[in-house]
Parts: structure tokens; C-alpha cells; sequence
């Protein structure tokens, strides 16, 4: 059984691969009445796509979404949202050696192990081109929730991390990393630019932070809030770790210092401190909504690394294609796609319940 | 909406409050022909269960399972397995503070705010003794993945890990904290038991490890082995991050540092590393399935906490009855349960497409 | 794969055998706040239930519904309600007849066909006993419909209908049938004795009518609510047809005959006719929803019949136990049970997506 | 909540209204390394396209579908077929008749009662133009099952049925009725053209049966076979009712007469009758899988019908479009698709619970 559909009571199933004419997504179970158009959409899928900055795959896309369903007069009609980006720039390449051997940590291996063989341009399905339809979806979703705002920014690149009295939210869309810290951003310019040119690879940590999610959001016992976040976000490609609020940090703690104390307050509870992200026993609590997402550096390295070939002859590969240093770039709007996609389904998951 | 049935193949629906008469689980999609009875179940049980060592909750449940269909004549026959664990030691309490006031960091608050109000015995539906039914269910799963090893223990209580030269898998049983590491465990006596006498609790690490998984299992985009095992184990009670593999360390490592690289063996590929915890593009490469997973300390804890009560005035709260002072050593044994259960499912979604 | 579980928004999944220790059901997803006892239940179970007159099967159950959880203060809280009935008069039988060989009609082959050997005891998870099952979480799904009154009658008894002009909805608890025509009650009585004493079996016809549904409901274009009761229906025991509105009639019927004329009424439209029977595009109109459900005669007869042995040797079956010679009489409660199952689930669905 | 995927193990999700740009499905869970190319769906297609003779709507669609992912060097890759469907001939029409008042008998009404507005050009997302995207679908889903032969013909035109004793499957594609029986032909082509020159419109029932399907596919209690043909053919739009086997003549039956006595074959059991349509407590028994389905008359009539605007303001509407003077012609591939995708999608989840 292979499974493309995403989410309970708003649902988007994806398709295509990196290669091929096109990529998309149907989203379905979207409220009827909301206003959308491609300008909604494009945005989204301008900060994800690829080429922008010398710190990205150089292949150039314009992910373009086209909608060609659930949308009449402007507004969505209730029914299936069909999403639609072309693949402009497959570059013609010669992918005999790819074909053959698998690159060690991308998918190869397993895909044929699992189905036999695979589409080896690319990545064929299990590359992250597959996140521009999630991109496109969440587009979608964040209509369903405009009481919610989601930032995402990179926390870390490789063992470097942001000054958090630093954090200025505003500067994350001045530069090329998502970065809230402009000494940060000075720094990973260097950083990531020496790994670009050696045809190396660097992890990053992406951090999210939803506000305004109301208190009741959740379905224990397993479709939980934190449970369904943790799923969409191991997900996203390259993805190894997941954590909400302070995570394994709140492993090394004890009771009282992970303790999250709650004060009257003039619309609702105060929280002093948000250990918890803003998830108690799976259900939101008003507070922000916080995970951490650790990003692997990509696999794709100019070194060449010992693998085998699809006769299980030893060989090696080296990865010559246009890649990303850090694929926790692209993948931070990745990020933000799947908090909204999350949040909008267990908004509508809560309203079938409880009114 | 609710939701209280986990998986896609093998599915497991729980029901169930701390303080009702029997909680339970129904399995359904079973394999038929499979030998099953009670004793197959109990050690699962037996290893979870409340009340066996000084460091757990001194609650005594027996916690013995009945299975109450879908077995006749000693073997599953295809059709619902439903599960039965009666609770016994609902020791009558007054439960007139924890009615009114919310425990912060428990899902005190964020259930009323869901559901306009709650089961406030001993936590209702939210408390962990739910994971019982995931424990009994976990053990018709592995019956399922016969050529599958799971091994899971504690790695770090509070901020004390083990020292991985010298983990003996064979000590895990043997001591109350599913501690590979003779050294830690003595530590360990001392460091929970100050903790339980202050009243006080501890986080932990779990880690586990399937061993005998092959390639090929997993459903991409969205049922990817991993992000269901993260979903999974983010469910868990006080869970509140996962890792695959190298986890947030695969955010500081170079692509270099972090390669698979392959050779061809006599079984099959060999891997010098497993930084990928045995799972690339969401499905398994036949390495060892390699998962972490951090739990908070319990927020039920001695000291007063600020907090509010149900008419939002302020007030404090002391948590006063019987409680873990490190729940993520009964939450070993769910651990591997989920384990089992994903395995499990994925076992069978791959057999429904590749045959 | 088994799938033992109804419903999307309000689900519920099913357990037990014929003669194994009990049997029951986990309703989730139902909204918080009802108020829910057992006594709220056994009504409806008693209308199913078995041994009440001679023209049912003399096995004597009282099917009395114990709630295990999801209700606290006599109030639905929003988690699982574990509904349980116990299995009582099993009586001790010699089964090695049945356990041997097939019979015909009955689901006994197509067990052991597709899972290799079955529970052989009262036709094991294909027995209509699971029927009580729905009919318990049949009630809890009428809780979250109040705003609709569900009425499910025979209206024909083999070859014998009854005179529509003639139906009288009071009179429909008056008699063992469920039958709304007092003559037609006179005449089924001989004809059901005269099938029972012959140890023959006969059909019938079940029609239900769902009132103050309002227009809205169903999901198209694969939830819509015609073919989710389709499903449904189609799913009783012994079921052989559903219909929706005028059914196979329209079918034989011009566009003009068909018409379904609307009027401007004082509380919205008016519809002069209902050939829709209530759906339109899979959604209701907001007119009455009307379904017939053919139960064909149980395979249960005296008369030998030529069947199969496992060894696939010839041979011949009789039925010696206690039956039902009409088993439409007591699938009546049943078709009640899973319209209101059905439009209970779709008002929730509806509530998800429009608010 | 909406609804737009069908099926568990094999999934397929549509999109696309009538007169948007273009409608299809996405099939997902279809095994790896089947051929698969444009060509083996086209003929499909072309069965079910409009404009193909006098008795069908003259709206000219080429129905050219489009693989756009899945399919790699010509055999399906295990990843989402993702199928397009252009429109062409969305006539240049004056729709403000249809978008203030409702057409009776069309989902109008239900529609704008659900979301508030609806896509009035030619019916939106609630047009049978859907049914395309299914067709697509089905024929993807015929190659997962290629032991089975499916075979659909129209028995019933308006009251005028066929010879039983004439039917000649070979016929049924030289005509434009998909008829069996050659006399039955002769009178129809009178009978429907009749009814198109008047503007009115017929009924008609559609047979399938499917030969080749192994005893054993089928998932009781709450995925019977039968009931998910169900479901899945009441679904179908102008659908009023289904019938599996003997259907509401079973009803009429006793015990006797309904038996389905078994024999000892060469190659399994052989059957005298086959009452039960080849499905015995919602699992195949070897037998030929029957099933009968009722298509109402199109509401779609030059004939003025009473109705109401969206004011709520009595007036009348008469259909002056292209449209079909009997659905269920083209309903017929139709049948035959959603019985493919029933059967594909029960034999992956057989061999997921049973191997």
C-alpha cells in the first residue's frame, strides 16, 4: 500500500516526481466561501523555490501553481482543490551512472528493494520537489485558519546556532537562510558558501512557532496534536528529528523546573513559562505552538563515497548534480506548510466534535 | 472528532479511563492462524505494570489481560482481537481539588477547554494508564513480525546518560530501570529514589532499536516508516521528542560525516554506519531501525504550582497522590510496544501493494 | 486486511463471536455533553433482541449493554465509549457436523476460503449476533441526532406486502413484525408459523424513513449519503438490496414521471413528490430520507441441502439449531441502527467542513 | 468534511468540475511494474465519452487522458498515477437561468444548502462529467486484477427489458446500448429516440458481472465485499439502487428457493445456483460476482418544472442543454470501472491481512 493523502478532516494527497511534466495536490475537505487564487498560492512557493541565492540548488523553477478545480468566482466551492505545478528545468542529463548504483542516505537503495526498481531521474518521487505540493496545500490551509500566524526560521546550520536575545522575527525574510539573527546570517554566508564550494553538505535545525492557535485543538489519544506535527514534520525530506517545546532538553530537567505555571489572566489562562509548546495530553493550550525540526545535510556530495550497484557489486558514486548545501533552507517553508496543514485539519477535526 | 485507533493495516482502537471499571483495546486486521493466547501477552504487561519497584507508582493493578474475541482454538482467526484489562486499584481518594483547580502541565486544562469538561479521576482518558492497552496491544504485533528483535532502554535519566562502551543488552532485564549499563543503574537507585522522596520527578531518554526489519518497508509520501514512528511515539504520554537515527546530531554534521556508505555482502548490502537509523525516503534498508525518545518529568510533583481553577481565579496545587517519579521507565515498554505496532502495520501495508 | 470499524466523524468498531464470552462495540468521536446511560440503550436493544416471540429464534439473550467508558457523571465526555454485551445462552451444542462441512448460503466456505479455518460455533464473526453491536452504538449515534426521528418498519414479507394506503406508523410497536398495516399483521402471523413449523425460511422487505434531516448533509462525491447508507445496509446480515427513494422503480419511470417539483414553502422549500427520497447529488434535500433494505430467507432450513465437506467431499447439511424464520423481523432495529449510524456520522462530517 | 477519495488499500481521489479546465484522479497504491500507458485507458475512455451517437448528449469530448506521475519506462513505478483529463467542449452558454433557480431533481438545491453558492456551468462538481475521472481510474485498476473479467450491459430501458434467454455477451458492443439481446436493441433505439426528441428522458437498470474473482476477497464486518460494491455504485450519479444476486427478489423467496447447493468439483466446489451473486458474508465465494443497479431518469427535461430561485421565489425551469436521454447508457463503463476498482482494491487488502 503506498500512501500519498495527508490529514484527517482536510486532506491533501500529492503527486509526481522530480522529473516528470508535473507535480500537484487535491486538497479536499476545504470550507466553502474562502477567497483564492494563484496570487494566494505563489508567494508560498516563491520562498521555497529553488535558485534564488547562491546557497540553493541552481535549478530553476518557477513553481508556478495552476488551480484547476474547487475554486469558482474566486472562492472555494467546497469541493476538490486540484493543484498543479509544471517541471520546467529537468535538465537533460546523462543519469547512467545513477541508474546503476545507489547513492548512499537518498532513497535509492530502499525504493528498489521496496518496488523492484525506480525512476532514477532525480530521485523520481522521493525528491524533495515533492515538498512544492506541500507548499502549494498549505497555502490552502492557512486560509482555514487566519486566526493562527506561523513563522519559521533556521535556528542553527551545521554546529552554528542563532544568539536567541537576538531573535528579531522581522528579519527573517531579509535574507537568504530565514534567519532572525543578523550576526547569524554574516556568519552562515561564510559557512554555507565554503560547503557549496568544497561539493559539501550542512545539517540545520528549523524552528516553528504558531500563535494564536485557541485552547481545544487535538484529538487524543492518537491523533494528537503534537503526535500528527511530529508525523507531518519526520516526514518533509532529510528530516531526523523532531521536538516540541523544549524537547529532549525537558529530559534532562526535573519537575519543577519543567514545571508550567498557569496565572489568571484578562482573556484566559497566562502561562508563565511554555515548556510544554503549547500541547498538553495532545490538545493546544493558547499557548504558542513550538517544534523543532533537525534537518540531515543532504547526501548529495561531490566526495565519492563506497556504495554498490544494482548487482551488488561494490563501486563508488559521487553526486554531480545541482544540489543544496543545506537543504534546510528550502526546507524551513517546508516547515511552515505542514504546521498549517496540521493545524487547519485539527481545526476542522475539533468543529466536527465539539461545535 | 475523536480519534482513538492507531494504524492503517494492523489497526489498534483503545477505550478507557484511569479510574473506570476496564480499559481495552480492539486489534483488528490480524493475520489469521497465529498462535495467541493470555500468557503470550501477560510479560508485556507484567513489564509495564505500576506498583513493581520503588521507583514506579506504587498503584497495585495486575493489569491481566482477557481476550474476549477474534481467538479460537488457540490461533487468531482473522477477525477483531479485543482486549480486556480490568482496573482494580482505583483507591477511593477525594478528588474535590484536582476537580476544581487544573495541574499545570497536565491536560487538566486543555481537556475543558475542548470538551467543556472532564473525567478528572486520575486523569481520565489522559492518564497513561491508557498505554496498557497499547502494551497488550503491542504484543499481538510482534506476533506478526516473528523475524523482528525490538530492544528498547533507558539511555539518560535526567541528566545522567549511560555510557554506550559499555551497553549489555543482556542487563536490561535485570534491573528497574531497563538500564543496559550496570554503572548507570547503580546511579540511577540513587538519583530516582532522591527524586521520589523529594517528591520531586525526572526525564529520561528511551532508545530503541529493531533489529531483522528488511528493506522495503514503508509507504511514502505520507505514511513514511518514520514520520509514523514519530507520530507514534510522540503520542505517547509525556513524550516530547523523537529522533531517527542521528537526530538533531545529524544537524551538525557535514554530508561527509554523515554518509552510509555500502559494500556489497554476503546476505545482501552492509552498511559501515547507520546514521540514518535504518530508514532512507521513509522506507527501511535492512539496518537496524534506530529510534530516541525524550519524556519529560512528570508534572506531577510535590511542590505547590501556581494554577487556575475551573472559574479562572488563581490558586496553587500539589499533586499528592501515587505517581512515577520518572515515567519514562514504564515508558520502556511502550515504547517497543509502538515499535512492534508500526512494524507491524508496515508489514503488512507493504504486502498489500508489492505482494 | 479486517475492517471492523463504520463511519468517519463518528466511528465505531465492533468485536466479538456468536458464542465466544461477549461481544461489543467502541463508539468515538461522539460529541461531549450528552447525557448517556445504559438505560438509554436497552430499549433499542430489546427491540432486537431475541426470544420474544415465537416467530424469532428461542436462544434466549437479555443483551444487556454495560458501559466501560467515554461517560462520566452520566454525561458523554468526548472519549471512547466502550459499549459490552455479554454472550449468555451459548448453548452447549454438538457443532462437528458444521465444523466439518459447509452451509450453503451461509458465510462458512468464504471463511475458510479466505482464512484458512474459522469458528464454527454459530457462524463465529459471521453470525447477525454482531448485529447488537450496532444496534447498541446505534443508540449513542440517535443522542447526536436529536433533531431527527427515525421510523424503520416491514413492509413486505415474502411475497406478501402490505397495503400502503393502510400504514399506520402507531401500530408499528403493536406486533412481533415491526409491521405498520394491522391486516397485513393477521396475515404474516400464519404466514411466518406456517414457515417456522416447516422449518423453512422467508424474505422480507424493510423500509426506513429518517425525518427532519436537514438539507446539507453528505459528502460527495465518495461519502456521499446515499451510498454511505447503501454501504451500510448492504452490510446487515442476510442483506441482498437497498434502495433509495422510489429505487428500481425509477428505473422504469420518464424524466416527467420522476419529477421532483419544488414550491416556496413558509419554512423553506416544498417538494410535492420525493422519488429522491430525501438525497440529491448525495446530499439531502432536507425532505424525508427513505431507504429499503431486501433481506433474503435465511440459509438456515430444515430441508437437507447438497453441499461440501473441507475435505471437499459431497454430503448434505441440515439446520437443526434455533433460528429466525424471518430474519428481516429482526433486522428491523438493525436498518433503524445504521440510518441513524449513518446520518449521525454525515451531521458531524458537514459540521467539520461548513460549520 | 468532503469526501473525493474511494477505496482503502487501492485509492484513487478525483477532481474537476464540469466546465473548469480540466478534471482527473490520482490513483494511489497501485503495485510497482505493471504496464501501464495512455493507450490502455483510452478505450475506456471512449466508451463512456459523450457524442459517440444520437442516443447520448452531444457535447464532443475527446476524453484524452494524460499520465502526468506513477509511470515510469512504461510500467507503473508504485508512486500516485496521477490522470488528466482536459475539458474541450465547455460550450459558451447563458447560465443565469441555472445559477438563480434550481433545477429539481439535480443536486442544485442540496448543493447551495451545503456551502452557501455552488459552480452552477453545467452542474460543477456534481455533473456526471466526474464519472470520467473514475473510468480513468478503473482502467488502472483493471490491471491489478487481470484473473478477472468484468463484463456490464443495460437489462432495462424504461420498462422494456431484455430476452434473458437471447443474451449474447458478444453483442453488447455493437450497439449503442451496450444490449445484449439484439431484438431488445431493435425496440430501444425506438423507445430512446422517442424519448430525445421529446426532451424527456428514461430509466434503465445496468447488470455486471464480474467472472474470475477468487473466493476469499472481502473484509467483514464494516468492508463486505457488498458492501462496498454498495456503496460504490450507489455513488454513481442518477443511482437509485443495488443489488447484489437475486437482490429484492431474494425477498419474495424462501429458504428452500433461495439455497445455493454446493458440489464437489474438479478445481474447487461448483455451484448449482448462484442466488448470492457470488458473495457470502461480504466475501467472494469463487462464484461469478453479480450485481444489478438502478439508473433513475435524467432530471434533465425540456418539459417546465416547478421550482424556486435562490430568493426562495416560486418559478419554473426547463433544461435546455445537451444531456443524455438515458443516463444509464452511459453509466454502463461506468458500472463496470467502479466494480474494477471495488475488486482491485479488496484483492490488495486480502493479500495485506492473509498473504
Amino acid at each position: 500500500m503506498s500512501y500519498n493523502t495527508f490529514g484527517r478532516a482536510l486532506r491533501f494527497t500529492t503527486w509526481g516526481e522530480s522529473h516528470g511534466p508535473a507535480l500537484g495536490a487535491v486538497v479536499d475537505g476545504c470550507p466553502p466561501g474562502l477567497a483564492l487564487s494563484e496570487a494566494d498560492i505563489q508567494p508560498f512557493m516563491d520562498a521555497r523555490r529553488p535558485g534564488q541565492s547562491k546557497y540553493t540548488t541552481q535549478r530553476q523553477e518557477p513553481d508556478a501553481v495552476r488551480i484547476l478545480s474547487g475554486v469558482f468566482e474566486g472562492r472555494t466551492t467546497g469541493t476538490p482543490i486540484s493543484l498543479m505545478i509544471e517541471n520546467v528545468d529537468q535538465r537533460s542529463k546523462d543519469y547512467s551512472e545513477v541508474a546503476k548504483a545507489y547513492r548512499p542516505g537518498h532513497a535509492d537503495y530502499a525504493y528498489d528493494a521496496k518496488y523492484g526498481f525506480r525512476d532514477y531521474r532525480g530521485g523520481g518521487r522521493s525528491s524533495a520537489r515533492e515538498t512544492a505540493a506541500r507548499v502549494a496545500a498549505g497555502a490552502v490551509a492557512r486560509l482555514v485558519i487566519p486566526e493562527v500566524t506561523i513563522t519559521a526560521y533556521i535556528s542553527q546550520i551545521g554546529g552554528d546556532e542563532i544568539d536567541r536575545a537576538a531573535i528579531d522575527f522581522a528579519k527573517i525574510g531579509n535574507n537568504p537562510f530565514f534567519c532572525p539573527d543578523p550576526a547569524a546570517t554574516v556568519r552562515w554566508e561564510k559557512l554555507v558558501d565554503e560547503a557549496r564550494l568544497a561539493g559539501s553538505s550542512l545539517g540545520a535545525v528549523v524552528e516553528c512557532v504558531a500563535n494564536g492557535v485557541p485552547a481545544g485543538w487535538g484529538a487524543p489519544i492518537y491523533a494528537k496534536l503534537d503526535a500528527d506535527l511530529a508525523g507531518g514534520m519526520m516526514g518533509i525530506n532529510a528530516v531526523k528529528g523532531v521536538e516540541i517545546g523544549d524537547g529532549f532538553l525537558a529530559a534532562t530537567l526535573t519537575g519543577e523546573q519543567n514545571a508550567d505555571p498557569m496565572r489568571s489572566g484578562e482573556s484566559g489562562p497566562e502561562f508563565e513559562a511554555n515548556h510544554a509548546g503549547g500541547i498538553a495530553g495532545g490538545i493546544s493550550t493558547g499557548q504558542p505552538v513550538v517544534c523543532r525540526v533537525a534537518f540531515k545535510p543532504t547526501s548529495s556530495i561531490l566526495t565519492a563515497v563506497d556504495t554498490i550497484d544494482r548487482d551488488g557489486e561494490n563501486t563508488q558514486i559521487r553526486t554531480k548534480g545541482r544540489h543544496d548545501p543545506c537543504v534546510g533552507i528550502r526546507g524551513t517553508p517546508v516547515v511552515e506548510a505542514m504546521m498549517a496543514l496540521v493545524l487547519a485539519d485539527h481545526k476542522l477535526l475539533h468543529r466536527a466534535q465539539c461545535g
